[in-house]
């Protein structure tokens, strides 16, 4: 499970009154007045201001304004007047709901504009005058709404599982960054070699039991009961991906091995060899962690490793660039320190950290890519701003993880006195995680 | 470099009375007086409040006191009463005292013995009564005495480069961890296999600029230049490890590719390819660890990789049980968190965390072996109170290493904007980094 799009942006920021007026029907794409000089100016201004990318804007009335002594490599047409004002407001809050509306339309790679655009105002914001910050702060309350966090799990699976299978590998159905050996790897075949990577870090052997927190469509439950003989407990809040996941094991005649739980992961009870969650802790609330550590400290036994996958940070930061706050409002991933804090509030022993950014881009690329691919039935199943709205999320992800403002980090540890540890991380590598024949 | 051991506890700690009364002539080893009865009951005592350990105290007039419904795996010789009287009133004071004085004699592993108690008293403090905490405690000023550190650096060398010739590796005379690809690994091996994996995790290439800071006789530094063309620039505050680095350089014929400069780190400029220091960061203070990562900011090329090596611990901690504190008085091991703050401080990308625990403790038994090997020429060199100083330190740190107090950590970072970095630890793996025919 990773992150989703923000759903109801209203409701969550305080729109400026530029933006609110624009709340109007969607643009008839007719072609309009003239656009009066100062609205060029103003163009021109927001383009020095956020840096000078290389997009060109596109008018209402299809006149063109190229950006300053640079080559565009991006369009933005704006159907509307109003689309440039609220953008000038506050392109922070405006551009997510300008695009999904329809209001403005990108030609050119949207991934890459995005990455783009976030480079680009992270250097040039360097210099803005603390009065441009305030004007164009992002206005999100992140440190506050964790509770509100915990409740988008359930929303989380919303779109029900046909519209992720749509997208998501055919291997194992993984909502999490892949692991590609080698760059040119399938999908299907980076997210297998994800589940055995992380298998080899939790060292499983035969009979070893496992707790999943967070499990997902329980591709990696699956994947641990089949090809290390483990006995699966995993945990999810629900109740849609908890009876997929029963019906594949039951079809996949692994049930036996795995008990699927639908229940929140603060229940979790017993005694495992190994703990172990993948995508669940950039959606809690940081006043979680040491919850989090003081379950895995009980649950875990004095031998085993423990392993979260998580989407973090390189420090602890507000959301304050326009695309990873108007695009993760129902996320809060920890800095690499507040990650660390989850074993050092248990003394237990970090063992391992690796992180998988690049991984994490190539991973949402690949999503984008077969997303828009069903394009038409997405919006046949939902419509066309939803399909916008996933599409820009996934392309600002990208963005996020490209330009380095988000990390992928998978964490190994133990109790502090277990000896019983690996001696060296060469056994990961000793045979290609990615299945043959795929 | 590694940490030493402490050199004047009497100036550190405020002994106890009952443990200043020690001050006296060296023991004689003739038969005492026999033991009083409440002398015997205070043994017993000691050793349920220190969770019966497995020790069997033989008394200065050869009477034996045998270990509670257990076997003994240890025998302390008290040699007088007076050392009794000590160890009762202040274990944590007056263990290092004793023995090297040779008034508290060791029968059996020394490592072995330090590592039992150490994880003895660890889980039986937990039931001790608050003023037992008090009355034992180490009354050592951590935090206080960071300057006091870096004076100590200079120390560092004072036993003189013939001192450590004698039991570290005759490869690359490395004072760190070791890193044993197979456990059965000589030192020599495990020496080298350890300077090539660090130059693996900075991906080093020909013609590559690399800045050490604290690089002790120069082993890493020749080993980049010989092994992978490396242009290094390596500082050291011991004039002593200059000289002997730069002869080294001349006789292997590796000085036009190494400089070595008698400085300290903080004066580091100019712009390189990686940034790697071995050993230094368990020697400064916290409050050093913001100029360094300031000074990594500065000096790291835009896509370099940087490297940190050092002992650490789980989570911040006073240096709290017997044998750290009387042993450790020269070091301040970061946490893994304080570690993570150098790269928090200026948004470094966190990309590799391993943890050579394990190696740490190996890499000290084959120390400590050759040192005892060696023992006589030793005490010739100084005397028996230094033999038996140095023997304690490094059993007590392989205790520390194996009881899990201490740990290892290697970190490897880049700024936070690098996309140029390893995509996966594979090529780390591809051949062993063990020299062949060693």
């Amino acid at each position: 499970m990773a992150l989703s799009p923000a759903r109801k942006p209203a409701a969550r920021h305080r729109a400026s009154a530029a933006h609110e007026a624009l709340a109007g029907p969607a643009p008839t794409g007719k072609p309009g007045r003239e656009p009066y000089n100062h609205e060029r100016w103003l163009i021109a201004k927001m383009m020095r201001v956020a840096g000078h990318p290389p997009v060109r804007f596109r008018l209402w009335n299809d006149d063109v304004v190229e950006p300053e002594g640079r080559e565009a490599r991006f369009t933005l047409w704006l159907m509307d007047p109003r689309a440039l004002y609220a953008l000038v407001a506050n392109p922070n809050l405006a551009f997510r709901d300008l695009y999904i509306s329809g209001q403005l339309v990108v030609e050119g790679d949207l991934a890459q504009l995005t990455e783009t655009l976030c480079q680009s105002i992270r250097t040039a914001r360097q210099r803005w005058p603390r009065w441009l910050g305030a004007l164009w702060r992002t206005q999100s309350q992140r440190p506050g709404h964790v509770d509100g966090e915990r409740a988008s799990l359930d929303h989380h699976a919303s779109p029900g599982s046909r519209f992720y299978e749509l997208w998501l590998d055919q291997a194992a159905m993984q909502f999490t960054c892949a692991y590609y050996e080698r760059p040119e790897n399938s999908l299907e075949q980076a997210q297998l070699a994800k589940l055995e990577h992380i298998c080899r870090k939790l060292r499983l052997k035969p009979g070893m039991s496992v707790v999943e927190a967070g499990c997902g469509w329980g591709g990696l439950s699956r994947y641990m009961a089949r090809h290390y003989g483990a006995r699966v407990y995993a945990y999810s809040r629900s109740r849609e991906q908890t009876q997929y996941a029963r019906a594949e094991a039951r079809k996949q005649g692994l049930d036996h091995l795995i008990t699927y739980v639908n229940d929140d992961y603060l229940n979790i009870h017993g005694h495992y060899d190994a703990f172990v969650s993948v995508g669940l802790l950039e959606q809690l609330g940081q006043n979680h962690y040491a919850q989090l550590s003081d379950l895995i400290k009980c649950c875990l036994n004095p031998r085993g490793l423990a392993l979260l996958h998580s989407i973090g940070r390189n420090r602890p930061m507000a959301m304050n660039t326009w695309i990873e706050d108007r695009i993760f409002s129902g996320a809060c991933p920890p800095s690499i320190g507040q990650f660390i804090e989850i074993c050092e509030h248990n003394d237990f022993s970090v063992l391992d950290v690796e992180n998988l950014r690049l991984h994490y881009a190539q991973t949402l690329g690949h999503w984008l890519e077969r997303f828009d691919r069903h394009r038409e039935t997405i919006t046949a199943m939902y419509n066309e701003q939803v399909t916008r709205s996933w599409q820009l999320y996934l392309a600002g992800l990208i963005a996020g993880f490209r330009s380095g403002s988000l990390q992928l980090f998978q964490v190994v540890f133990s109790h502090s006195n277990n000896n019983d540890i690996p001696y060296s991380r060469q056994d990961l590598y000793v045979f290609p995680a990615t299945p043959e024949g795929l």
